[in-house]
């Protein structure tokens, strides 16, 4: 039985897992001082075409967004960020955790729109009151988004110039951030995304690796101290040569985009086969993760062939589900799910 | 060149390569449902004799001590530790992040004293404003400790009953665990330690692991929604998988003990080279940590041939230096070091 | 030119500035342990009908909300409160700031729905993703609300129901509590209040006291260390008698209620004055805000004669307004605003 | 029996309550908004020769600390303080709540040196693994002294310039303000303090006032938004009036200053009345704090007549006692404590 359930099912790359074995005796120093993370550092600078980056290599996604958050906010800022956003739903309070709090707005999509973030901050503004109330300190959006959808870079560029006009810098939390950008539907580059933001991590949990994300401050612009703030968070791996290894071997010969090419080419079948079975979806989601609305009858059919996630349970007796695809997706999965479903 | 500045200059142990290898395709659950973890969980409960133990894999020491703590403690409650505990001086402030004093008390060759917190839990209340102070919440002890010395069983007894009688949970940092129960000075087993505290961490990654620490609760006695305190904390490792897999290999057939007991091996060479040369030592270390008195020109003889931390510079010219060895140390780099030291 | 922008315009109550010039020079001990601490405590045991209350004083409201909110979660816990909580708003993340998020329902003119309730509860426990978030822990309400409007005791009894089932203490933010009770329309008594409740405090800075909440657990059932931790929060006055004077007297034949009926009296009137005008309200709030919706010229009839707080600008050019009356507001008051609207 | 356990035993200076009644009725913005801060800001200003200070009213010490330190540090950073420094011991653990560690030195008569001072900075940044330790942010001192000893100009120009070297701001705790000022020992005046510092306080609670504190920002040297990260420490009175009105007082015809006179002309008839008896002393003390080293029979005799704090007990069965004075003893107290002596 093929589990379609989220993105992190398998382990590494065997290209990962091969070049761990090989370099496994040889002596380096800790906290990211190693050869290997110098080396990822200098191929990611060069595939965001930001030879003045900053990049510092942490474990999860949660603690990189707490890391990050906490790192650029002042004590008395919160984040912007929309309902639906990871670290408003998922994170269990790690943001708060740190003092801050998360100033939802409305999502469409699981996207935040530039006309409400704009309105938010006029409204916030105009409003007497606003020095007893958290001010607002950075913008969060996810690409993709929790939602599976994608920013196009108009969109990007009119949330960008928000923030710029307010101060606020802008994250973009790229956990999933390899299948939005080999998206069909996506009109960014990893330039543009360096080009777009303040800072953005590259996630490489769900796109290959063991663990590890690659935070980005494109323009060499880190907080100071950074390292020893990430230390604090309790985010500092001590053999950090197992993330410079990561993500040194997905920035060498373009693996990591290679393999999210993977993921989305086996979402898009996905979809096909939902589609023609006439199966609606939830959202038209143009990345790995699908969400095809499904009855009882059909969810019964797939038990015991292929594992998804129930993502929400509808009145109606359907249920919203996920079908999520990875780069460790294989074609054979495809054809039992094309099985399972007829 | 040989390193001996730490005990993480190394990958993994090569069997923990070979599970991650041919488990890698495997799919499994997230967040340490994944059937390593369960397995690995089964493993230590047996080899600490606690078949109720709470078990839960983290990634890295700072972070395992940030969250055990301040899982235990309340808000008004703080720490006590020695001077030198890592908590105390390593850890960037990682457990006043989390809103907690490190109480300190004095260190004897880096071990606690019970006399020493007797007489500290007696003057505090005895001081008529300790209402007005931090209360003191847990006790934090590391076997081995920060300079590679050891607690006898009558000294973890003697500490253990004080923390009884004053209602404070004993925790014992384990980062390097292994190295102290495979030391010839010890008298104290892997069972004896989960039956003299109320917490403590198996140190995977100074033993063999890429990453991961596995905090233990022996009797069953871990707080309450402690997954979530973990995800909170940004400690929550999404592919559970890799910290399973690494304790289950390291529990197989008493791999943990055995590389323990090759650095002590390696460590009680090094000690004795340097003992022939009549040179001194900081402290009489019996675990894998070593600390030589070297003078200026026996540190210039060993310039590019081995590697070594210098701890503390003296007054007159001397250094205080440290030699690790590990899980990973070959008898060459210890003949490379007799060569050197000629 | 009178104003009713708010509530704690003037000073305190004259009885209060008396007390307080006739103890000028007894001497007492501080933090709350002086004589008039006691007896004001006394005093309060006995009004609320719970000889075994523990009670505190502290200084204002936001300080008591974070107080006593954090002093009741665990780490890993937030606080359920409408939208338009206090907590939620106006207190600058002063939560949040404690590590602790707010877990927002709707708001049904400013007050909580018991269905929404345990309808958010039921959701939340029902989602299988419920470890990865934020642990209800608390709910929060006001009595007033935000908005002047007041639960009933049936509401108060449906609310403490879902509480006790769901193991989640009960917090009333009793700021304005004495508007609340004198209201014509309030069915509830303090009794009531402290019978219905885990905490609440008694709202003195805006009921005659010049500064001063008193934070009541009706049963005894303060956290341990409380008084620790207040003073952890910067909670603690030093010259504790400030407040004790101020709570004795207002708890010595009744003043706190007497003075509370003053505010409502003037605020029917200034109801009715408007009504009687035919302009609409906002809300229709029984206690001592009111919320009048004006046109331009409306509002520009009343400039420099009477002053008052715009609530919200409506887009049809009218604004909601705020009058709020206190203990402090007399006749003339009444009189200059019935001429300005005439 | 007259009490000289402490400085806050009594109410306000009765100046303080006249001018409470007066205004009482004198409708007022909240929030410091009120023209009794304005005043009192304009008199502060040219007090301490200071046109453009930022200016803001606190309630207590701890609040105060807590709230200005944990403003002026980023996350990573510490509090350099002596040993026995208010934050250190007896804010119970107000600091590490705000995320923050407090460094200590040691004391010289409660003092800090600023020989250490330079010493701890240049170890510190000596030692190579610093950027794994907590930062130093800032150097917090007290004047007077938590002993009652008091800094020379010299001494604050020296620990000035180390500061400056280094760029970390210098707070000077000034609870006690006035009764180091007043001290004939004393070689600065107000206007030395603005200009030696980067931020202090006037404390008001120990002087005169029924609770407040002015904390200084002599240069506009406020950190942006302070007013809302004052909101969120819960430290921002609602009724600001009550600091500003005793703000005003205290600085209207040097009222401050001529009464802590009062204290100062007291305590060193205190001082005499022990030297003539040739009672010793823990500490040669020139502020409003003494410190006599009492034989059980000496203490015994004083029982009933006055009260005393036990500051310490010796191991010979004497004590270390604390006879405070204040803006509010009398002549007839002394009177009586010579008796008593006699």
């Amino acid at each position: 039985m093929y589990s379609f359930t989220c993105d992190y099912t398998e382990g590494a790359h065997p290209e990962i897992l091969k070049r761990l074995a090989e370099t496994n005796f040889q002596q380096e120093p800790g906290y990211g001082e190693d050869s290997f993370c110098a080396s990822a550092k200098t191929r990611i600078r060069e595939a965001i075409g930001c030879p003045d980056a900053d990049i510092f290599f942490l474990v999860g996604g949660t603690q990189t967004n707490s890391t990050v958050i906490d790192g650029l906010l002042k004590g008395y800022q919160g984040v912007l960020a929309v309902q639906t956003g990871h670290i408003a739903v998922h994170e269990a309070g790690a943001i708060e955790f740190c003092g801050h709090k998360v100033l939802t707005l409305p999502q469409h999509q699981g996207k935040m729109d530039a006309a409400d973030l704009k309105a938010w901050l006029e409204a916030f503004y105009a409003d007497e009151t606003h020095p007893h109330m958290v001010q607002p300190g950075m913008v969060y959006i996810s690409f993709p988004t929790e939602y599976g959808t994608i920013y196009s870079r108009a969109e990007l560029e009119e949330i960008g110039a928000i923030c710029k006009q307010y101060g606020l810098p802008l994250f973009i939390d790229g956990a999933r951030l390899g299948y939005g950008l080999a998206s069909p539907a996506a009109d960014v580059s990893l330039k543009d995304i360096a080009r777009l933001c303040d800072v953005f991590y590259i996630g490489g949990t769900k796109v290959g690796a063991l663990c590890g994300e690659a935070v980005v401050f494109p323009r060499g612009n880190a907080p100071a101290h950074f390292f020893t703030h990430i230390k604090m968070h309790g985010a500092l791996l001590a053999k950090g040569r197992l993330l410079g290894i990561q993500f040194d071997t997905l920035f060498t010969n373009g693996l990591y985009l290679r393999i999210s090419d993977n993921a989305i080419r086996m979402a898009m079948r996905v979809k096909a086969l939902f589609a023609e079975k006439g199966i609606p979806f939830f959202i038209d989601s143009p990345t790995n993760q699908q969400f095809p609305i499904l009855t009882s009858s059909q969810m019964a059919a797939l038990e015991g062939k292929v594992a998804f996630e129930i993502w929400e349970r509808l009145p109606d007796g359907r249920a919203v589900t996920r079908f999520a695809t990875s780069w460790a997706t294989r074609e054979e999965a495809i054809e039992e799910l094309s099985r399972a479903l007829n």
